[in-house]
C-alpha cells in the first residue's frame, strides 16, 4: 500500500472549513467548566449568577478587540442567522438594499420582508468576478432607504467586497451599512471604525468555535428592534438565557484567532495557490470568484461536463470532503443563485465545487486532492452525458 | 467548627435550578465527540455531514419521546425564548390570549406586537394561586382568536395550570394552544396528544442539558412562520447551522430525565414538603403559588418586612443561591408582575424568593437552609425600615 492509498484508507480530509469547523481543542477545554462547574445564569444576584456576568463581559472584550470595536457595541446572539435575521428585520421598514450574492440568511429574510410588504428590497448586481460596484450601491440608494447589507467575503466564490468604500458611500448619504462577516471575521483585519461599518454580524463556529454563539456589532448610538424579545438579557437587544459555555468558547476562539490571524493567511494563501493552479490544469477547469481579492482559505472551480455533487460525492469516496457551493445549496437541486449572479449558466453552476481550508490542513492534503482530482474528473467526464 | 460551619465555608449550596441547571456529566460526555471530531455540517453532502445528520434525527427522537410526539414534530431553536417568540410572531396577525402570569419573553414579546399594531392581546387573570379558570379562556376567545398561549407551570412560583382542560376548549373552538413548558419538561409527564396541545416549548438547559437548545414542538398539520429564515435548516421552519453538540446534549438530557422522572420528582416533593413545612413555621412568611398543583421541585414564599434582595444576598453569604422571582426579576427593582397578578400588594411582592431544588440537592443541604434561615430573617427585621 502506498501513501495516497493509505490515506485515502485511514485518514479522511476535511476541505469544508467554510461550512463549518472542528473546535479547537484550547476552546473546549476553556468551555469545560462552564458546562457543569461555573454554571450560573447571568441575571442571577447571588456570587454564581454575578461570575458568570463577569465572564460574559470579559468574553465580550476578546470579541471587541478583534474588530476594533468598544465591548459595548457587541451583543451576542445564538448564530449568524439570527444575527443577519436581526438587523434585516430589525430596522422596521423602508427600502433596504443588499447583493444579489448574499448568504440565504439574508437573501430569504429580504424576500420574506419582501412578500409580507414591510420592506422594498434593491438586489445590486454583481460582475463576473462576483464584486459589487459601490458607484451602483451609491445609485441604488433612496430617500426611503434605511439599510445596506454587502456579504464581506462570499462564502460561495470567496470574492472580498469593498467594504470600506461602500461603507463610506453610506455613511456619506446617512444610510446604515451592515456588513455580514461570517467568513471574513477572523480571518481578515477588520476595522469596523476605518471600515466605515454600523452592523457586522460575526459567527464563532467558522473560527473554532462552538456552535450556539455568535454576535452583532452595533455601533453605537444605531437603533435598532430586538428579534427576541424577553428577559432583557445584552441590554435588551438579545433576551434569552446567556449561553456562558458557548460565549468563552467564541471569545477563545477570537484570541486565538487574533494570535494566528497573519501567519495563518499567509500559510493558506501559499496552499490555496498552489492549489488553484494545479487544480487549473486539468482541461476545461475554471476558478470561479475573483483571482485575487479572495479569501485566502477559499478556491472555487466550476468543470465542464460534470456535475458538482457527483464530484463531491466521488471525492469523499475518496476520502476528502469539499462542498457544491454553499451548505444550503448541497441538499437542494436549484443551481446556486451566486453562481448564476456572476455570469454563469445553470449548466456550469451546477457543475461547481467549492474547496475551503483551513487550521489542520497540510500540504500532504493539497498534494493528495491534486494527485486524485484529475482521475476522478476523467472518470466522470467518461460517463458524463453533458458531453 | 461545626457541620455547618464547614458547610457554610466549603460547599455552595445551589437552590435555583428553575433559572438554570448544571449540565449533567453524562450529557458533556455525550457531547464531547461532536466538538472537535464529529463536527459535520447536517447540509452537507459527504459523509460527515450525513452522520451528523442521523445524529440530529435520533436526537430528535428521544426529545419527542419524553412528550409522545412524532419526530417529524419537533424542531429544534436556540432557547425557549426563541420558541416562545416563534410562536407568537408566527400565527401573524389577529387575536391572541395569554395569561397574566407568563414568562417575561411572552408577555414582552405579546407587549411588542400589541405595540406594533400586529395582533390584539388579551391577559387572561388569575387566581390567589396563581391558577388560570378554563372557562375564562373559554369567554375570551372570539372569532378573530388565532392563538392561546398559557404556561404549563410558572417559573417564578411553581403553579401548574389545567393545560389539558383548557386545550380542550381551544380544539373546540378551533383555536392554536401553545403552551410554555420550560419548566414542566422532563420533570411531569406530558403527552401533547393526551393533553391536547397544538405547540410546545421546552429547554434543554433547565434539564440538566446544555444552554443553546430547545425544541418547540409543532403539531402535524399546524403552519406557523419561521422567525429566522435562511438556509431553510429544519424543514424550512428554523434556520441556522444546527448545532449538534448542544442538540444531542439536549437529546441525553431527556432520556435521562425520562428514566428518572417518577423517582426524581418523588424525592424532591418530599424534600420541597419538608422545607416548605419548616419555612412556614417561622413567623409571617407565607407560601406563595398553589399549596398542591405545583412543581415537586419548587418553593416560593413571601417575608413580611423583609426584602426578597437583602435575604437572597444573606442566603448567597450563607452559602446558600436562591432567586427573588424569576432571573430576571432579580436584575430589576420593579416588583415582579406574576406575584401582583396573584394579589400580592408592592411591598409584599418585593418580600419574595423562589427556592427550587434539583437532583443535586440533598436533604442534608435543606435541613442547612431550615437552619439557618430564621436567624437571618431575625437580623433582617431587626434592621428593617418597614416594620
Amino acid at each position: 500500500m502506498d501513501n495516497i492509498d493509505k490515506m485515502k484508507k485511514n485518514k479522511k480530509i476535511y476541505l469544508d472549513y467554510a461550512a463549518t469547523t472542528p473546535v479547537d481543542e484550547h476552546v473546549v477545554k476553556a468551555m469545560l467548566p462552564y458546562f457543569s462547574e461555573e454554571f450560573g445564569n447571568t441575571m442571577s444576584i447571588y456570587g454564581l449568577g454575578q461570575k458568570a456576568k463577569l465572564v460574559l463581559e470579559k468574553s465580550r472584550e476578546a470579541v471587541a478587540n478583534l474588530i476594533g470595536a468598544k465591548p459595548k457595541e457587541i451583543i451576542f446572539t445564538g448564530s449568524a442567522t439570527e444575527s443577519n435575521n436581526m438587523v434585516l428585520k430589525g430596522v422596521s421598514g423602508g427600502h433596504i438594499i443588499i447583493s444579489a450574492i448574499e448568504h440565504p440568511c439574508i437573501m430569504e429574510t429580504a424576500e420574506y420582508l419582501e412578500r409580507k410588504g414591510i420592506n422594498k428590497i434593491t438586489r445590486i448586481k454583481v460582475d463576473n468576478n462576483g464584486l459589487v460596484d459601490p458607484e451602483e450601491v451609491k445609485k441604488a440608494i433612496t430617500e426611503e432607504t434605511v439599510l445596506v447589507s454587502v456579504i464581506h467575503a462570499s462564502n460561495e466564490i470567496g470574492t472580498i467586497q469593498n467594504i470600506k468604500e461602500i461603507g463610506k458611500i453610506c455613511k456619506e448619504k446617512k444610510v446604515l451599512f451592515h456588513t455580514d462577516a461570517s467568513q471574513s471575521f477572523g480571518k481578515i483585519q477588520i476595522d469596523v471604525k476605518k471600515m466605515n461599518i454600523d452592523l457586522l454580524t460575526a459567527s464563532s463556529h467558522k473560527i473554532y468555535g462552538p456552535k450556539g454563539a455568535a454576535c452583532l456589532y452595533i455601533k453605537e448610538g444605531v437603533k435598532i428592534e430586538p428579534l427576541l424579545h424577553g428577559g432583557g438579557q445584552e441590554g435588551g437587544l438579545r433576551s434569552s438565557t446567556v449561553n456562558i459555555p458557548a460565549i468563552v468558547g467564541f471569545a477563545k476562539a477570537c484570541e486565538i484567532a487574533q494570535k494566528e490571524m497573519k501567519s495563518e493567511s499567509q500559510r493558506l494563501t501559499k496552499l490555496r495557490d498552489k492549489l488553484i493552479k494545479n487544480v487549473l490544469k486539468i482541461e476545461k477547469v475554471y476558478l470561479t470568484g475573483h483571482p485575487t481579492k479572495r479569501l485566502s482559505n477559499s478556491a472555487s472551480f466550476r468543470f465542464d461536463h460534470i456535475e458538482g455533487e457527483s464530484l463531491a460525492i466521488q471525492l469523499d469516496l475518496n476520502g476528502v470532503a469539499v462542498s457544491t457551493g454553499s451548505a444550503r445549496s448541497s441538499a437542494k437541486l436549484e443551481p446556486s443563485y451566486v453562481l448564476l449572479a456572476i455570469g454563469l449558466t445553470h449548466g456550469q453552476a451546477h457543475g461547481s465545487i467549492r474547496i475551503s481550508l483551513g487550521r489542520q490542513t497540510t500540504e500532504k492534503d493539497v498534494d493528495y486532492l491534486i494527485k486524485v482530482l484529475p482521475d476522478i474528473v476523467k472518470k466522470l467526464r467518461d460517463i458524463s452525458p453533458f458531453k
